[in-house]
């Protein structure tokens, strides 16, 4: 299969702006041709018209719980104790895994039409969300939240996640790699970690948990072992493996120095962590000690949708408030973070995140026809700062078209909302 | 002219939450019937079907400048000061009527799509925005921006000011409204105020300002007058006509009282305050103290876009974080600052802002289609934590719709997208 993409605007990396003009070649799975002023050659099964368009990395979404789209709009405005211990866990103990199947092809409908190539996962029912990322056609880092409050959870949480991470690892092409999910260091204790941390090194792949995502959360920690998560995290060895960690809010100097030393990545969520009330991660902080910092929608019940045109849009404008600086955190930098922090994050950091030859050919081509993206000064800063899912019209992973001119085409969208919203019934 | 909205969801005020199956009538410019159940009867000359829809109060966009799409994606990522003094004032020497013509145009266009049925508009070549008011159908309270830093400015500001605010008042079959706006304290001195008070008295129309945007400005406000703004402006007697003071970032509780024991109205423009580095304006507190509170996007210069979605969305997310709690400005309550707060604010409070008998028909009407907003367990917190302008099915002002069925009905908008980016080509 032979794509060409015919004299389209493109951002190949955040930091070069945009390249007008373009002829962009897909050869099956990778980018083989990057052609700046046009006149790539050559036959083409298909030939998609990019003018007026813009071609930008995939945006990767590197913190989710796809299926709690089934919880979007269930219990919004509450403390996150409250809204998980009266509201989420209660409902989540109902679950089936027939409604993670469905409401995770939902959230893959509406990341698809937000130009998501890729994410991060972490929930129940794995095995169901997998199936479900197989047909649709994204990449996924999956994997099973453990969730180990007593000594008997430990075992068959381990199992589970064991299990599902064997199974998986490689699938659907390659499109699916696995990692490891102890929760947070409040809900799973020190044998869990342990344990995880040699799993994950025999299988070569990344652990997935959730980090100082409330001040609470920290200070209770620091009062019960004396010290702060993500030191104690540390002394399990826990960082010897690649960790992406969501949130890291209420971070010290010395956490983050950690989290640069081994290479982590802190993922953050800045319309889950604002909705909740949780503050605002150190991104500037975190970038300068070195991070990999990367961003994430967190689940469509908490954060009210699976947009990351509004994830780069918020960490821009939260940026500048954390800081006071209307520099920090540019439209180029939170582009980046959205696309290049995420494929590292996820361990596609040498093979996805911009769009050059050789590289697997993930992308999103948006029209820059509609009305609040004109004049068009600085189309970069138009996809932070005014951009929306409904100007996506071309989504692309390993260089198969997941949508094409409005068109999703490989989720029967109908079908699937119309289910959802049956199984919904059942939580009113 | 009687339309049907057959069978709709509705939100009538938002506290009161979402009512099903609902037949809306109107006739010639308000609402006539609102009939729980359904069963509106008589003859009528367009129904639209109301099933799988939902029909809010038209959102008002309280404070911009619409024809700074123009400056769209300009300048972004620099500060206030900066921001103004090197990049928009130099551009803004060169703007011609005509530019502000079409410009105002694409604007009215992006605000239509988005659902916005008023607006407070404060620029220059302000007969040019009414006329692209006059033709698109919005509702619009417009007034120039004066600014006289030096006494002989004073005298010519002024005139243009008065004979914009006479001969356009009440234009527009009544949806014209005019304001007179010294731009802010630090750019106006008394005699300016003085005078405008007694002319707005006089044709008893309100003041649009700026106020209190920035820490600095407020600062040496204070250093030069020994006060803050908010209490010098008092002591002219500013706020015994209604005012609109857009920002209102950086207030003390006394500079609070003074705008609730006027009924002033303190626009929050939680974008622009964003991007800009100004801070998060105290909305909870505000609110508190009975100040009437409207959200404005700012113009598109600095806030990228006009989209009142966004503007509601950050107004609930910034609420949690700026005092910490998540119940802070709940979804009902950011609904009712896009809608009933804004119309408040333009003086049309008795008339708009809720779905009623007997009121206005401004409204918009949402497909609840998208995936983005399956399953639908909470409309009114979809609407607020996951809508976009996308989902903008139908636009109405006086009952005349400006949008059904995606398509715009008063502005030929390719035509403006098309002339816009010719003009730009000026500015690069």
């Amino acid at each position: 299969m032979r794509i060409l993409i015919r004299g389209v605007a493109v951002i190949r990396k955040p930091e070069e702006g945009v390249v007008p003009k373009v002829d962009v070649v897909i050869e099956d799975s990778r980018y083989t041709g990057v052609v700046v002023g046009g006149g790539a050659g050559g036959e083409f099964d298909r030939v998609i018209e990019g003018e007026g368009r813009l071609l930008i990395p995939g945006l990767v979404n590197a913190h989710t719980h796809l299926a709690m789209t089934l919880f979007r709009g269930y219990a919004d405005d509450l403390p996150l104790r409250r809204w998980l211990e009266e509201r989420i866990w209660p409902a989540e103990r109902k679950l089936t895994p027939e409604e993670v199947y469905w409401f995770s092809l939902l959230g893959l409908a509406e990341m698809i039409r937000a130009g998501t190539t890729a994410f991060a996962d972490m929930y129940f029912f794995m095995d169901e969300v997998a199936r479900a990322v197989e047909e649709a056609g994204l990449r996924a880092l999956l994997s099973y939240g453990i969730i180990a409050p007593t000594p008997d959870r430990i075992e068959p949480e381990l199992e589970k996640a064991e299990k599902f991470a064997r199974s998986w690892l490689g699938k659907a092409g390659g499109r699916i790699r696995t990692a490891l999910s102890p929760h947070a260091s409040y809900t799973c204790g020190a044998e869990v970690w342990r344990e995880t941390v040699r799993l994950a090194k025999e299988l070569k792949i990344p652990i997935h948990t959730h980090l100082a995502e409330t001040q609470a959360e920290v200070e209770e920690f620091q009062a019960r072992h004396g010290q702060p998560p993500t030191l104690w995290l540390e002394q399990l060895n826990v960082f010897s493996v690649p960790v992406l960690a969501a949130h890291c809010v209420h971070m010290t100097e010395k956490d983050m120095e950690i989290l640069a030393a081994h290479g982590a990545t802190a993922v953050h969520c800045p319309t889950s962590n604002a909705k909740l009330a949780c503050g605002i991660a150190p991104v500037a902080e975190l970038l300068s000690a070195g991070v990999n910092v990367a961003l994430g929608t967190d689940g469509a019940g908490s954060a009210g949708d699976l947009d990351m045109f509004e994830e780069m849009r918020l960490a821009a404008l939260l940026g500048k408030l954390k800081t006071g600086e209307p520099e920090a955190i540019p439209a180029p930098q939170a582009l980046a973070l959205a696309s290049r922090g995420g494929a590292v994050a996820l361990g596609w950091g040498k093979e996805l995140g911009t769009i050059e030859e050789g590289r697997r050919a993930d992308g999103v081509l948006l029209s820059l026809a509609a009305a609040h993206l004109c004049p068009g000064h600085n189309l970069l800063s138009d996809v932070v700062y005014a951009a929306h899912p409904s100007d996506v019209v071309g989504v692309f992973v390993d260089g198969t078209p997941l949508l094409l001119e409005g068109e999703l085409l490989t989720i029967d969208e109908e079908r699937v909302k119309a289910k959802c919203r049956q199984l919904a019934q059942k939580y009113r």
